[in-house]
């Protein structure tokens, strides 16, 4: 059986995971009978974010602990994770992507990745184990890996893709951009939308890819 | 188009909606081309709990506002959407439905059923129009509407549906039970589990169903 680990930040677009792309990587996942380890930081979220007004509220979450809503509590602390025993990971989007585990939305191509997560992902890498990246995510393969990636259409984040390091692909939501060197899978999800069952498209064929490429 | 509205009670299995449950609805509908309009109510949580140790960590968090994160920001206060404007109303389990909906997780069958929730499904019967209940959520449709529904095999809340009037039916995790005169639909999903592939049948189907009793 193929061990998947899927890094979660949270548990909502605005602040942690995207709640949707999270899930239906899940869904994936086990459909496809892959085993899933579900795996955060257990850090203070960067900002706690109302979902209604798009307002940060002031309030102190911890990012494993919210994580733990999309995991049904299954979830391990990424220092507890080494990459010997996954045979590959996905990190789905959500801004607490570009937040708590690097703070790319702050300070764009001059981001840094946090330690245990570049940490987890090099050893896949050295490992020669698949790693995929959904949404805003990519962004932190083209920064820790140098990777072909692509985060859909938006040229601002594309162009801080090539200033990391990385090469930006354009694609559509319904698609995946793969670097086979790296073993690199990639879609747009939420940065292009429009809705859940467009996002799914592509998120399917990432999983389905990742999956192949760990066999 | 047809309209379906999604009512959700937070963002979690352990104090609001289950994130799986809620998420494939809304895939589901979304893929099947339904028009979702996601509802909450704007109360308090009856309580916020850690989804890791389980334990409660008395906060205060609002229903509506969490329930915010699984519907990306687009979501309405109950008290503003009547049954004039829906085709069919579905609510997924998790124990929030059964603590903020209405408080049949402390007092099984002498429950009461909050009456905005009690309101809105009570006219969507009325007008003839098809309702989905989802894990917990089915002791709902038995408290307010009587109906024949299932919770899965689950012998103690089997018979509390049988008390509040409805009757219960024995139904596996990737089936569905259907009261054709009340136009009511139920799955046991996270009920009986096991893993996320598994209660996506049933929810699959419950979806396809209320949208052919909303044509």
């Amino acid at each position: 059986m193929t061990r998947v680990g899927v890094l979660l930040c949270g548990c909502g677009m605005y602040d942690g995971s995207e709640v949707h792309e999270a899930t239906l990587t899940l869904f994936f996942l086990d459909r496809a009978g892959a085993e899933i380890v579900c795996i955060a930081p257990d850090i203070a979220q960067y900002d706690v974010v109302n979902h209604v007004n798009g307002r940060a509220t002031g309030e102190k979450r911890q990012v494993l602990v919210e994580a733990a809503r999309i995991a049904r509590g299954e979830i391990k602390d990424i220092k507890q994770v080494t990459a010997s025993e996954l045979d590959a990971l996905i990190l789905p989007g959500g801004v607490g992507a570009a937040k708590n585990l690097c703070d790319f939305a702050l300070k764009g191509a001059d981001c840094t990745v946090r330690p245990e997560v570049a940490g987890l992902i090099r050893e896949m890498h050295q490992a020669g184990k698949p790693t995929g990246f959904i949404c805003i995510a990519p962004t932190i393969a083209a920064k820790v890996l140098g990777a072909k990636v692509t985060i859909g259409t938006d040229r601002a984040t594309a162009a801080a893709v090539e200033k990391m390091g990385g090469s930006h692909v354009t694609c559509q939501v319904d698609q995946i951009a793969v670097d086979e060197e790296n073993k690199v899978v990639s879609t747009p999800a939420y940065m292009l939308g429009p809705t859940i069952s467009k996002i799914a498209l592509g998120i399917e064929k990432l999983v389905a890819k990742v999956l192949e490429l760990a066999s």
